[in-house]
């Protein structure tokens, strides 16, 4: 019986209003505080930030496992990606933040609760859930970018890696300055340089620009396409639904019933 | 019966087409005089300038008070964000432009006079309404953006700051230093003064890239997408209105007339 | 009867096929010889591309006379652009290219033959008529844009004139700067020098940014919502026109008459 | 008969799913190689890569001879455009890539052959025949786009060859700078250097800027439409035929023979 109330309590405050507004505010706050860090701050202040980190992670575990012990089937609670999310960054976050070893890591790892932004508030879940799923749709178009940075890669670091060391010593690194090149960035002095020992190079640049810029116009189009098909077939299915109105399929049927009706008077 | 007479007198000048076309010809002078003044100019042009101003001045006053005179009911003046923002920039720009103490002010305050245009022009009007209406079904998108920046700025002013504090000092240089790698500009010299350092600091740049690139993409789509719908809309309801074509409803009732006559036939 | 004959051989030689190529042709030899004379070249070549060039003159002109005379009614012939954009190139090319005054003015003018590429190509030229057909709908979006950078324009002017000279010294000089910033050119390294004045001076280039962007989407937005309901309105008609489709207004035109039928049964 | 089961086991192969497998597998492992010898590797290594080198060329050819006897009609394998591409690389790739003369071409040879990864795999090739598809409708764009370039390469290296003969020097350098332009990298440097001597040269480098934008604009706007069109021609094609749902020409008919019917019964 105990069980039960204790239950019943425990999704009572899940479901409260003001207690979701609170760990609204106690992220909001989590935040503002990974930011105020960044800051020099007097000395008083950092014994403050201590204790707020100390309350902000206690109140996290507090809260999380509220909704762990609010769920009726207790397994329910891991088929949920945002509860493992939530578990996960608070879990992690008990990492002492002051301690000098972990200090660095501890403060990176206080900042990703701002991630929880994400979980808690619906339109972003949501938000985020859609442009994950776009995602796969452009996993061919991605493929085809990956080999033609990795053919450039390989050509460039051929031919270039004698030139400039720093852009061209291995494939990786020519990849990153083929990305570089994508985004336009001082991308003439990297071909300037080449083109003082090939002074063909330019052809290998243009090519990659125009190859790649391709396939990103593709990419796009695809993501473009993709979600305007979603949004024409809901107002479509919306439209019909909100006003009632007969499809050709209600006039075929009608105009089928109306001729049976001509046809036995037409025999009598 | 005189408060009347003045009434429609001032309604008169305000819907008149002559004194519109002069407002706007005194607003596109205090533009252009607006411009004038950030070239050097001989002596005796600056008192030329400085009696102009005094007329752009009491012109406009004199306008907005013909415009409030010649509302029936004066409270509905007040209604319009047009009327209120014409009245500010008015009654602003009376600060002297040539006291010593104010000349800066006062000459920056002058510049919004231009502003005039949008509330003069009801085209521009509507564009800029319309800017504005497209905003809030942004919000989600920009709230995701900005909780990108604060996580990626966070993480670079506590790993980036000692190696350039004018770049990673705090969280706001951090956010304008990202912003700025957002645009492609320069960012590259930014990443290899960090790859220095950590020499894997380029995956915190390229995933941020990609990020607020995919962020800013679906920010795109939603507003093209929110056109468009209403553009599609707009001209469904035209194209039905204007050419005053049957409806599949349309259709269906004719044919139920129909068949209630047809059904009368057999029951005889 | 001569005059008529020599018409119809006029007629007969514009509309010839083999002319309209040697046309193209001359126009392209036209087009390499201007870019030949970019490059360095031995002595000799220098006579050949004055012949050339004389030839070219020669020939553009007899084919505008033959154009001219062709015409059955004269003043019809200054009806068309396309005919106004060749006289012109024509006429003013006839400027002597190797003069010493008028060398380079001559040189320049030539290049403008490259022009008569777009008039003799109808796919060219319908493309282009289309490229000016899209402008004035952008013209309010454009008056906005301008009003933006004015006053950005202004304001920069007034407040960093002080700073760099070269950059804000007066309104004309601080537009182009901004059209600078608009295409993110560096953009940080103007920012960087004016915040060591003005440390809050990132406020002004990270609001024109914004301002000029959300006015440069609403443009392309404009011209890509524009071109797509004419595409669509052409393919409406086109998949009507060609499958001969009945339409609601057929089906309705059928069912009114069948129901008057009806009713002449059911009165007998 | 021997002949003839010879075919039928080589048939069986080709379309053998493990076989797949492995050919994908080697295809992977050489292009890994390819980016591998972009590093430094321990001595031991190279002749690792050397026979493994020998084992990719041995495979390769044996592929490809299996799938040419594995074809009914020999001739027929020479229709398919990816079995000349797939055999072209593969026997230029026999080059050795140890011999001191051709070792850089060996090298760069073998980095093609991570393009049969496009060969290999059926998404790529579509989606590779669908970017090369749309390059056609681009054509008058592209020329229109090349015209706008070389007048200005003629103008840009007519006036500034004299400045900096590097960026003007003649029409090929002129057009390379401009496309540097278009890319918006370093411009202004351009400009400003320019600008020293023809102080009004800003207007070449807008109007550049404004007109090549604009047909890129258009190009890309093409594209969009064109991929746009025959999306939705393909979604109301399957929506038809998936739903089986009548059209308006179904319903005329339908009308057409129930007005038949009347006719007759009027006419009894």
């Amino acid at each position: 019986m105990k069980a039960s109330e204790l239950q019943n309590r425990f999704e009572r405050i899940r479901s409260n209003k003001t207690f979701e507004i609170f760990v609204i505010s106690v992220i909001v706050v989590s935040a503002l505080l990974v930011g105020a860090k960044t800051y020099d701050m007097p000395r008083g202040f950092a014994s403050v930030t201590l204790i707020l980190d100390w309350f902000i992670s206690a109140f996290f575990l507090t809260e999380i496992t509220i909704r762990f012990l609010a769920e009726r089937r207790k397994l329910d609670f891991f088929k949920s990606f945002w509860n493992w999310f939530d578990t996960i960054i608070v879990i992690v976050s008990l990492i002492p933040a002051e301690s000098t070893d972990l200090a660095l890591i501890g403060r990176l790892v206080r900042v990703f609760r701002v991630l929880r932004m994400i979980s808690i508030i619906p339109e972003l879940r949501i938000l985020l859930v859609s442009l994950v799923k776009a995602l796969p749709q452009l996993g061919y178009v991605m493929l085809l970018m990956f080999i033609i940075f990795y053919i450039y890669g390989a050509i460039g670091s051929t031919l270039f890696a004698q030139i400039n060391e720093d852009l061209w010593g291995d494939i990786t690194i020519s990849m990153l300055t083929l990305f570089r090149i994508m985004t336009f960035e001082d991308w003439t002095d990297v071909m300037y340089e080449t083109m003082e020992v090939y002074s063909l190079s330019w052809i290998y640049y243009l090519t990659f620009i125009f190859l790649s810029a391709f396939a990103f116009l593709n990419m796009v189009i695809g993501i473009v396409v993709g979600v305007m098909e979603q949004e024409n077939a809901a107002a479509r299915r919306e439209a019909a639904a909100e006003n009632n109105e007969p499809t050709l399929e209600d006039v075929m049927a009608e105009l089928k019933s109306l001729r049976q009706t001509v046809d036995e008077i037409k025999q009598k």
